[in-house]
């Protein structure tokens, strides 16, 4: 999926025409800037394409429609597809605060928080590009994490994961809550990390 | 603070004239679609007196700037100024279910949940009304569970509980993840509470 990050080197060689190796990046950081600016409904192929400096066809040729586009421009900067395999490659009783000190030290970096935040703000505010973004997680991230659980109640686990993960993003990184959004990563990591790993290896309550 | 969701019979006594007793709600009901619709930047006053058939005047004469009215539109629906200090009132060992399936339970409501997903969708978009509504939600929700708390750590726990809760919303209603958002509300409150109850009473790992 994330095809667009491959190495310029490789792209560059393979695709001598239809613009240069750069070109499918900058069309992407283009994408980023103008859905995060003007949301899923205001951005256009044509805006974006005129940012990256590049004829619209282009665009159209590298990425498809403007959902495509715009599902390829969410998972860049929040990378689950290539992120979430390393997460839980390795002893699930520890995953836990794997998966916690994972997300925290993505999202501290400044430039990837600013990215992602316009990106998420653009999302939710909007039902189209809020299901595209339902499609990623659901299929890259839950699903992922679902098939590495295996058991009946896998999915419940899963979505319980994401429900903590979201909410600590969201209250971190977009809402920025003080006390939330001051505290050491470890301090997050030791409070967050028993509750992610209690949903995804614990006693879960009743079962359904 | 929810002054403004007084008995209307009580207010029709005490305020004559200045518009008749409905339209502080009506006035409410129609900033709730106007932001929901067209997001904080793009609502305005005089929109919003338009839509609930009353003069701008009497918009500003009620609620003051734009600013306040945004508070107590999303004051409104969400309603925490109002349903924090039940949900704390009880004995604080079982608080965590408690809180978890207050609100679920307040969310189930279709008209209640619709309304509150468009004005949490418009919120987010915008880092002004983004900014609003963190000053209500750490005033009236975390503010108030760090008081029934007290303790060196309670600030921390309220945030904490924060982000459980805030994910749970996001997850169940905004973005509609399709494991939960299906789930029956006691599997919820099974796998949900026991992460509530341990922010606000339990072990949180090594101390910050």
């Amino acid at each position: 999926m994330p095809e667009h990050r491959a190495p310029s080197s490789r792209r560059r060689r393979g695709r001598p025409r239809g613009g240069d190796s750069g070109a499918r990046e900058r069309i992407v950081d283009a994408a980023v800037a103008e859905f995060g600016a003007r949301g899923y409904d205001g951005a256009t192929i044509r805006a974006i394409a005129a940012r990256a400096g590049v004829d619209a066809a282009l665009v159209h040729h590298y990425f498809g429609t403007k959902d495509d586009l715009f599902t390829a421009t969410i998972d860049a900067p929040l990378g689950p597809a290539k992120a979430v395999p390393g997460m839980l490659a390795g002893d699930l009783d520890t995953a836990g605060e794997r998966i916690v000190r994972y997300v925290l030290e993505t999202w501290e970096d400044p430039a990837f928080r600013r990215r992602g935040v316009a990106i998420l703000r653009a999302i939710v505010a909007n039902r189209r590009s809020t299901s595209l973004l339902v499609g990623l997680v659901s299929r890259e991230v839950l699903g992922r994490i679902a098939d590495r659980l295996e058991g009946p109640d896998a999915e419940r686990r899963a979505a319980l994961v994401g429900s903590q993960i979201v909410g600590l993003m969201v209250t971190r990184y977009v809402l920025e809550l003080p006390p939330m959004a001051s505290a050491p990563v470890d301090d997050i990591v030791a409070a967050v990390g028993p509750t992610v790993q209690r949903y995804l290896t614990g006693p879960l309550g009743p079962p359904p």
